[in-house]
């Protein structure tokens, strides 16, 4: 009986079985809350609630104990104070030593090295070596823990159970970054998730893993990191830059400063390290840094919405001058991207469709429609674009005149960028400016798999992004 | 009579009567909407619009040139085109040297400088000479004109005459960067209006000019700028260095490399300049340059809508960890913000309120309530630290826990906020991540002036805007 190998790392997330030690039958409840997410997430596994002082819980049968689970249980998540943790841990050491199953334990409380305490740092190691000492493994503990959109699995009191499904894995050291984003895109369907990962104080499994695994994983499209530091930096930086050949990973790393690192620490008990260092060893490895949330949140999205760039020429198609000056700015900064040729041949063909004030060219990969813009004028430009091999990318931006109606617009994006066969589609960004005014363009297109953009430096930063992903593989190549 | 002498620049802003030359009865047209737009704005003058093959329109009166209006007309929008304005301009010089009105002219035509033609430089010089010839002013060409909100004056066919009244004055090179802003500020009041400007071609009213105005004017709280490139840098920048000693002016610059001012160029006929003579010119004048466009936005309204920091000193009040470390990181990359010191009495105060659980003061003017927060905990803590004379700023930061109502955290907040008089208050900015799922607490705060963000590190960025102003001020003391 091979019960003291180690577990997989798949227990998190495809396990045959969940237990929640620490369930409570009290609606509002943090327990209760894991308790009905876990159950809502349509996992087809059995979920055992453990309490000691119920028979029952949401309709679930209630153990005493983890000992007294009869089926395979493979993912254990434990909610109760840090106190009893050591008891908890010691039935998994004799769980896993007797049945062999129990390879994965999510600790959710906190309380532990994060209080910067002699007693929080030593009940930690302590929990730890029994944990990891029988071959299981451990995520956390202070973290949220884990889903599997498509395995069913929800460890979480934050990530709705209907969050849309998607390629996008997050790993994060901050439980809350990562679920605000999925809170943030969840209304328009602007992402969809397969992995979310709370990674919390990490003592056990860690980045460097989860990378490797999920470079793996089919359905992993992009792997997205909310890091406030790591201990491993070089090995994960290595493990990183093999990762990339394969898929994009994007960075949000916090705790640039001494003061950011003490909040850092005060929050998972992590030495943030040189920032500079990382900025460094981020670019080598072809791991895309965001330069803000939002940065992080679009450009996660944005890979896994749309397909990646086949080269770096972007053309710009617009109507506000003003904004299309900022975005043609931050595009040249890069040094990553360069405007796009427009062939005499492709001059011609677009000015058959717009107006004669029309500026088409000037700069060489900018249209300016002008206002006396209709709605066909953006499906047909759209499509000279969108079939013309000259040009890897597209940005749109407008301010729609009043005479525009909204879903006729957004029909007429989507037609256009639907016109050309899926493998031969480029990145389109939509810069819609003038907020609610334009709410229901904004949700035709984002339900379509269009990102939109409120600001025009913002889908500028993203598309820099992809491109530079694009020209990290060519080099690589 | 004094009918050749310079006609003041309040006359764009609070005209006798306004005449719109081209003025059409099509539902859907431009001329159609700028007539709408100028009656519905409460403007207590006569309009009168200016058709030769009309007796009415909109159910005004309708006169077949300029030289039959009746009245005293101030103001005269010009939207027909470019090859009429000849025309037109010698009939404002005529009504000039006759009547002696006519002294404000806004020229929303396009089609001259910025076409880049030989053609459209000279219309463009010739229409400029005839007109300022005779001691009339004007605006544009190539723009949307003037809106002023108090006085109801309304020449663009994009700022909805609905928008809220305010303390902001905006003067942009790009109408569509400006009306853009003002929409997308709209639904939530989250900014109110004075003066808009879009100066288009900026033939003659230029940024220089408004500022000097802005600086006098009463109800003018932050003064906001849009620019593609300027010709008098050198006594814009001496007038600005004056008017940021009276109060606040924000901008965004455009056309940083040469492809942007090949788009600046195209739009309004502009000369970008070198990017980083502007950059330390604002600095030393104490123009605050927003780092993109949401800054821009964040920054103007915050002006508008809070009080001035009397100092540097911010505190952060947050239940998460992870966006908390970014913020704190850009609150300290700054240089110019230092995170509070909590004396001991105030420790002892707020551990009164707060779990045992709570982190207070790790970092100096950190306080993570955790996620066993109560609503009145809220109010609690910012009545606090609202009081408290060693904070100059608070930035409060949520994803609210499922157990927490909407209704309850933003009625928490805005008790707190309103806790001392309002000579006492500091600003308070509010982070709500999760996006659409705290939307009821968004509109809640924003409708009682209580500026939100989506990101950590965009309301860092506009505390630092706040305190690099006060920094500013005190120096030049």
């Amino acid at each position: 009986m091979s019960n003291i190998s180690t577990a997989d790392i798949t227990d998190f997330f495809n396990p045959r079985g969940i237990a929640l030690v620490g369930a409570t039958a009290k609606p509002g409840k943090p327990n209760n809350q894991i308790l009905r997410y876990a159950m809502q997430m349509g996992f087809d596994g059995t979920i055992y609630p453990i309490n000691p002082t119920k028979d029952e819980i949401e309709g679930l049968k209630c153990y005493p104990d983890l000992l007294d689970i009869p089926g395979p249980v493979d993912l254990i998540i434990v909610s109760v104070n840090p106190s009893h943790c050591i008891k908890i841990a010691n039935d998994i050491k004799t769980r896993r030593e007797s049945k062999g199953d129990a390879g994965a334990v999510i600790v959710v409380a906190a309380g532990f090295k994060e209080m910067g305490t002699e007693e929080g740092i030593r009940i930690q190691k302590e929990m730890i070596d029994l944990i990891t000492g029988c071959g299981a493994r451990l995520i956390g503990p202070n973290c949220q823990g884990v889903v599997d959109a498509y395995h069913g699995v929800n460890s979480t009191f934050s990530v709705p159970p209907d969050t849309p499904k998607g390629g996008l894995s997050i790993f994060s050291q901050s439980g809350a970054f990562a679920t605000s984003f999925l809170r943030w895109a969840k209304d328009l369907k602007m992402v969809g998730l397969n992995k979310f990962v709370s990674l919390g104080n990490m003592a056990d499994v860690n980045f460097t893993e989860l990378l490797k695994f999920a470079a793996e994983d089919e359905k992993t499209k992009v792997i997205s990191l909310y890091m406030d530091g790591i201990n491993d930096a070089r090995s994960m930086i290595d493990i990183a830059s093999k990762v990339t050949k394969k898929k994009p990973v994007v960075v949000i790393k916090a705790g640039k400063t001494n003061m950011g690192t003490n909040v850092a620490y005060s929050h998972t008990a992590s030495i943030a390290g040189n920032n500079s260092i990382y900025d460094g060893a981020f670019k080598q490895a072809g791991v895309i840094r965001a330069r803000s949330v939002a940065d992080f949140y679009h450009t996660s999205r944005c890979f896994d919405k749309l397909p990646l760039p086949k080269g770096n020429r972007v053309c710009i198609m617009t109507v506000v001058g003003g904004p299309s000056t900022i975005c043609v700015d931050e595009l040249v900064l890069s040094g990553e991207v360069q405007l796009a040729h427009f062939t005499d041949e492709l001059k011609v063909n677009l000015s058959k469709y717009l107006a004669p004030s029309a500026n088409i060219g000037h700069p060489d990969g900018y249209i300016d429609m002008t206002a006396s813009v209709t709605e066909k004028m953006h499906s047909d430009v759209l499509k000279l674009l969108m079939a013309d091999d000259n040009i890897d990318g597209i940005i749109f931006m407008t301010t729609p005149p009043g005479f525009i109606k909204d879903e006729g617009l957004a029909q007429a994006i989507i037609e256009g960028y639907n016109s050309v066969p899926a493998d031969k589609r480029k990145p389109l960004l939509s810069v819609l400016l003038a907020g609610s005014a334009v709410s229901t363009c904004r949700r035709i297109l984002e339900e379509n798999g269009l990102p939109t953009f409120e600001y025009p430096d913002d889908a500028a930063h993203v598309m820099v992004n992809m491109v530079r992903y694009h020209n990290y593989l060519n080099q690589a190549e």
